[in-house]
């Protein structure tokens, strides 16, 4: 085995393959193709353990992201971000190479597309069912119907259907909540298929996020889920109950490099260029990641010595709730990431 | 010039050279040496810009940075963080080749550094002043005795004296309490260089942190100053007072890929992964960046539009604070990072 000796980004491929493969299944069994989103490890290497489960579209969330991934060989790439007009002739480019999907919520970006594209591009209108981030307001049917009129009559935009995140889901408090949330999308996304169909009679609808893709297995009217982060889960996702502690395939491994017992605090070397400074209120407390013993972590009998309480650049301060185990400088501690994908994308090269 | 199409960082040269000049003569003004820190950008090229104002000393935050910098030139260095044991070969590897200083702040590592070290190595006591992350207590002369003693014993471990950063002064309200703060900080550290000078009569003390060091012009008593971020400066230390918002020497330029004004929003391609989930609290709401209109920023009259409210990780979302600035998809705006040293840790490759 590699000796650690500084922050190391660690994949437990057994359960990842296990958390891909419980995805695949479930959208098989729902009848709905699975585009899982490949942003949450933005890498070649475990992008081909979604192979063996028969994955042949993916979805990103940057150009360059679409390209890296083209060029390690997938040709189905849907890129989930509301399109970046200024890099419109590297997506013109890659459209001429692979099947490309891309995201529109408005109509500058439509029309400038229309008169630049040489290629033919799959577009798709985002639709707000509720996050309020970025897409048009599910109830706004006559921006959707002038958007999607205006796609239909470009030479090289092909209208594909709706997209919606549900991103809300994240700031639920129970399962419960989450189900709901996301029935409510849903209906939205329905209601909008129902009323357009008859013009477009080939549209899809396509669901994303990880909370809902968890909890649900009826994805009724739907024709395609792009969850991402289930592949290596994480704390937040724990917390929501997407997840149990032991589906989360990812953790960091760090030195410990000061004790200080009078205080119940250990320092590693670990900090916000490795961890990332996401963080989940836990009793109204930011937690920036769970520490388990190391060799507990090893044997797959976890044992929570704490939760890192603060970072600086470098260093972690960990909140010591178990200050029975004895950590010693020189040791090392295993972090469970609070957000997988800030982590792997610190961390994965 | 370069086309932007994607986040983007910028580092105003004119504008960090005046940084590095102003603290490199208060250096030289009050008789310290000035020993920059280099984590703050962790680029060769920039640390180049220090050899115009004479600088050869500097600090780094980890072991890798020190052997990074050694291959780019440099050859003394202090990392400046609690000596990761685990990695002890590197450390007397680069300690054959190049003058380095480590930290120590228990007796576990200088015991073990004592055993394993081959080539000679200085090392600073690390002194907690007040900032309760690592260090000795400074009131703790005891432990402090100890420490130095068995580092004095040793064949290749070499006493150099205390260092110290106190990096509570981040979390002072008012520059009065950033003096304060100092004040009381550099008080323990000249108690603890009076009572062991006679027997150590070549100590050093060393100080750190870029609120200080830019409030204060007089160190007396100590030997060098490590300040890192004032060479970019940023949002946060606009906020303690420690910079002027046009002493900022670098900002992100990010693509604009939606417009809300229905809420008062827009959205840009930057998120997490280009700014940092870092952020600061103005009026008890969250801040991940000021936001700044483009032409304005080139021609060096800021205009502010708001700030960054949210982020996810390649989405950043703006409340427009000047929604009479007219912001539209494609366009290009400016964010004034939070903390400009874990940006920098991203974007600068």
């Amino acid at each position: 085995m590699k000796v650690i000796g500084k922050p190391t980004f660690l994949v437990d491929k057994v359960k990842a393959l296990n958390n891909i493969e419980m995805m695949s299944l479930k959208a098989k069994e729902a009848g709905v193709l699975f585009r899982p989103h490949f942003k949450t490890h933005q890498s070649a290497e475990i992008g081909a353990w979604f192979r063996e489960f028969d994955v042949k579209s993916i979805t990103v969330s940057s150009v360059d992201m679409a390209i890296y991934f083209a060029e390690n060989g997938w040709n189905d790439i849907t890129i989930a971000f509301p399109v970046n007009i200024l890099q419109w002739k590297e997506i013109d480019n890659l459209a001429a190479k692979i099947s490309l999907n891309i995201l529109v919520e408005n109509m500058d970006s439509v029309e400038f597309l229309a008169k630049k594209m040489n290629n033919v591009v799959g577009v798709f209108i985002e639709i707000d069912t509720g996050h309020r981030r970025t897409g048009v307001d599910a109830e706004n049917f006559e921006t959707v119907k002038a958007l999607a009129h205006c796609i239909e009559e470009s030479k090289n935009l092909i209208f594909k259907g709706f997209l919606t995140h549900a991103g809300h889901t994240y700031k639920a408090k129970s399962k419960e909540e989450i189900i709901k949330i996301t029935q409510t999308a849903m209906d939205k996304m329905l209601d909008l298929k129902h009323f357009f169909k008859p013009h477009f009679p080939k549209l899809q609808l396509s669901w994303g996020d990880t909370p809902s893709c968890s909890l649900l297995s009826d994805f009724f009217g739907f024709d395609e889920i792009r969850p991402g982060n289930f592949v290596f889960y994480d704390e937040v996702q724990t917390v929501l109950g997407s997840c149990k502690p032991e589906d989360i395939a990812v953790a960091v491994a760090c030195p410990v490099v000061a004790t200080h017992p009078e205080r119940k605090e250990i320092v590693i070397y670990g900090g916000a260029v490795h961890l990332s400074k996401e963080y989940v209120l836990i009793n109204n407390t930011p937690h920036y990641g769970r520490v388990i013993e190391y060799k507990s972590y090893m044997e797959n009998k976890p044992k929570t010595i704490g939760y890192v309480s603060s970072l600086s650049q470098e260093h972690g301060v960990i909140r010591m709730d178990n200050p029975e185990i004895n950590i010693k400088t020189g040791d090392i501690v295993i972090v469970s990431p609070v957000h997988s994908c800030l982590t792997a994308d610190l961390l994965i090269l």
